[in-house]
C-alpha cells in the first residue's frame, strides 16, 4: 500500500433521505416545506443583475447576516451564516472539539453528529433517551469535551423543557454545549436570547425547513462574540466565500417577510395537528411533535413495511433502519393538506387489505 | 481557562483580496473576469421556478457534474464539484493530507496553501521558487507527504513546462500531487488528461475567474474514480448538499456555452498583450503571464507606493506585504481594455510627477 493510501481519511458518510426527481411524487421524506419560498425570493432572483456575479460575494455574507441579525434582536458579531446548517454544525465540531475528552449527544437524534466526529476522528459517547425517547438530564452531568442537543430533537419530534435544557447548560460551563434548533419555528421555543447569559452556548438554526429555502443552502450561528469570531476564523481558513451571491439575496428577501414566514408556519402547525388525530384514529402511537414532522409507530402494523408499500404508491416517508430502537418506527414530514389526506388513505387502504382496521 | 477555551482551533485565517462596493472603482485586485457570465446564466436564474428553492437540491450537483465531465471529456465519476475551488481544496486537504510527512509547496504561491495545513494540522514545508520566481523540480524529489503546485502559478503568472511538472509527477507516485489550475484558460495546456495514466494526480479548476462566476462558488477536482470516490465521502461526511439550485443551473449554462468562454477568454488574452506592451514601455518588469493578471515590479519606482497611490485614484491593484521577497511587486488583474488604459494613464503620471518618465 503506497504513502498516499495509507494515509487517506476513510470514513463512512451520511446518508441523506432520497431525492427522487419525479414531479407526481409526495414527498415526506426529508422534511422540506410543502409551500414555496417568500414571493420576494422569486422576484429578487429575476431582478438579479447577473452582471454582479463575475464578482466575488461579500465574504460575511452581507447583507443577509445584517438581515438575521436584525430579525433575532442580535448585533451582527453574534450571528455566523453558512451553507445550510449542516455547514455551520460541521464547521463548530471543527472549531470547537479539539480536546481528548468525549463529545455527548443522544443515541438517538439527528445522524449527522456521530458522522461529523468520525470524520473529524472526534471522540464521542452517546446517551440513550428514555423508554419515552426523551433526554435523561443528568446523563450530561459528567465530565465532557462538549454537548450536541437537538432541540426539538430530530427524528423524535419532541422538545426538552426549557430548565431541564438550562440545567444542562448550566452543568456544563466548562464546555460548549450546542443545541441545534432546526425545527424550532414549528412550536418550540428558542434559547437564541440565552447566548447573552451564557459564553459556552452556540445555538444553530436553518432556512432549510420553516423558510423554504432547502435549495439554497442557508444556515446560521448564534452565540457570544468570542465563539462567533473563532468560528469565523475558522471558516475563512477554510473557504473565504462560502455564500453565493444568489443565496445571500434569496436568504435576505425570505428573512424580511415575517408575514409569509407566520402565515405558513401555522398552517403546517395546523395540518400536523389534523394529520396527528388521523394517524392516532388509525392507532398510530408518538408525542406531540413541535416539529414539521411526525414520528409515528404502530402496536399492530409493521412501520418498515408500510414504508415500502408506501413508497410502491409513490408516497415517500423516511424509515431508519438504525439504531434499533427506532426500526418500528416512521418518520412523516408535514406536507400540504391535500398531501396529507393522500397519504391517510394510502395507509387506510393499507390496512384495510390486512385486516388491521 | 476552561475547558473549551483550551481545545478551541485557534488560526490565522486567509485575508481576500478586498471587496469594495462603489460602483465607480476600478477592480484589478481579485482576479475577477471583466466580462458578464454567459448570457443563458442570467436566463436560467430569470426563468428559474423559485418554487423548486423549498427542495433540497441535488446533493452531487447534478445535472452541473454532468456538464462538465462531458465538457472534459471524462466520467462523471472522475469529476468533483465544490464552492469554489477554496471549498475543493480544503476538502483534499482534508481528505488526503493525513500523515505525518511535510505536505510541499513553493514558498510564493497560492497563499491559501499554509492556511489551509495550519488549520488543518499538516505538517508542511515550502521550496523556495528560483530567482526567476521558478520552480526548481529538485525540490520535490525529496520524501513527502504530497504535493500541491498552481500551475500556472499565483501570483506569479507563469507555468511550469510539462515535462518538468511530469517529472515531478512521475517521482512522487507514493504521494498525492495536486494541480491547482485556476487560471490555465487563459493560455496554460491543462494536465486534466493525466488523471487517465497517473492514480495520484488530482487537477482543482474554477468558474470564479475564466466563467466569470465568481459570484456563484463553483469549483472542481478531476481524479481517478477511486480518488473521487474517497473525497466525496469526507464531502458527504460533511456537509450532504454544497451546491445549491442556483449554483447548479448557472453554472451549468456557463458551461454550456463553449463560444462565449473562448471570446471572452480570447479578449482577456488581447488585452493581457498589449497590457504587458505597454508596462514594459513604462518600464516595469515581469515575466510573460499566462494568466488574467501580470506580476510586474520596477527597477525604480516603489510598487507598494504605486498601489496606495492607484488606490487613492479607485484603482484596486493586489500588493502582498509577505513573503517579504514579493514586497516590490504587484499583481494586476486584466480587466476591460478601457480599465487597463485608465491604470496606464494612472500610473503614467504617477511616474511624471516623480520624474521617472
Amino acid at each position: 500500500m503506497r504513502y498516499f493510501e495509507q494515509h487517506i481519511r476513510r470514513v463512512t458518510p451520511y446518508t441523506p433521505g432520497e431525492q427522487p426527481k419525479e414531479a407526481k411524487i409526495i414527498k415526506l421524506n426529508t422534511n422540506e416545506n410543502p409551500y414555496p419560498p417568500a414571493p420576494g425570493v422569486r422576484k429578487v432572483l429575476q431582478e438579479l443583475d447577473a452582471d454582479l456575479l463575475r464578482r466575488y460575494p461579500d465574504p460575511a455574507g452581507e447583507p443577509l447576516l445584517s438581515a438575521i441579525a436584525e430579525e433575532m434582536h442580535l448585533k451582527k458579531e453574534e450571528v455566523f451564516v453558512g451553507v445550510g446548517s449542516d455547514d455551520v454544525l460541521a464547521m463548530l465540531f471543527l472549531t470547537f472539539f479539539n480536546g481528548d475528552r468525549p463529545i455527548l449527544f443522544p443515541d438517538i437524534t439527528y445522524s449527522f453528529y456521530d458522522v461529523w466526529a468520525e470524520m473529524l476522528r472526534i471522540p464521542y459517547e452517546t446517551k440513550p433517551l428514555d423508554s419515552n425517547l426523551l433526554i435523561k438530564k443528568e446523563d450530561y452531568f459528567c465530565e465532557n469535551g462538549g454537548i450536541v442537543i437537538a432541540n426539538p430533537n430530530a427524528p423524535t419530534g419532541t422538545a426538552l423543557d426549557l430548565p431541564v435544557l438550562q440545567e444542562i447548560i448550566e452543568r456544563n460551563r466548562e464546555t460548549i454545549v450546542i443545541v441545534d434548533e432546526a425545527y424550532i419555528d414549528f412550536g418550540g421555543e428558542s434559547v437564541v436570547p440565552w447566548i447573552r447569559e451564557y459564553d459556552n452556548l452556540i445555538v444553530t438554526q436553518t432556512f432549510s425547513k420553516s423558510r423554504s429555502l432547502a435549495g439554497m443552502r442557508v444556515g446560521m450561528a448564534f452565540a457570544c462574540e468570542t465563539l462567533i469570531r473563532y468560528l469565523n476564523d475558522v471558516k475563512y481558513s477554510f473557504n473565504s466565500y462560502t455564500m453565493n451571491t444568489t443565496a445571500i439575496v434569496a436568504g435576505t428577501a425570505a428573512v424580511s417577510d415575517r408575514a409569509y414566514f407566520e402565515e405558513t408556519r401555522r398552517k403546517i402547525i395546523g395540518t400536523r395537528a389534523w394529520t396527528a388525530d388521523k394517524l392516532r384514529d388509525l392507532g398510530f402511537v408518538f408525542a406531540d411533535s413541535v416539529t414539521n414532522f411526525l414520528f409515528v409507530t404502530h402496536p399492530v402494523i409493521d412501520c418498515e413495511a408500510l414504508y415500502t408499500a408506501l413508497r410502491e404508491k409513490q408516497i415517500y416517508v423516511r424509515h431508519f433502519s438504525k439504531p434499533e430502537r427506532i426500526v418500528p418506527y416512521l418518520r412523516i414530514s408535514i406536507g400540504t393538506p391535500e398531501e396529507m389526506q393522500t397519504l391517510l388513505d394510502a395507509i387506510k387502504e393499507y390496512m384495510e387489505e390486512r385486516g388491521a382496521l
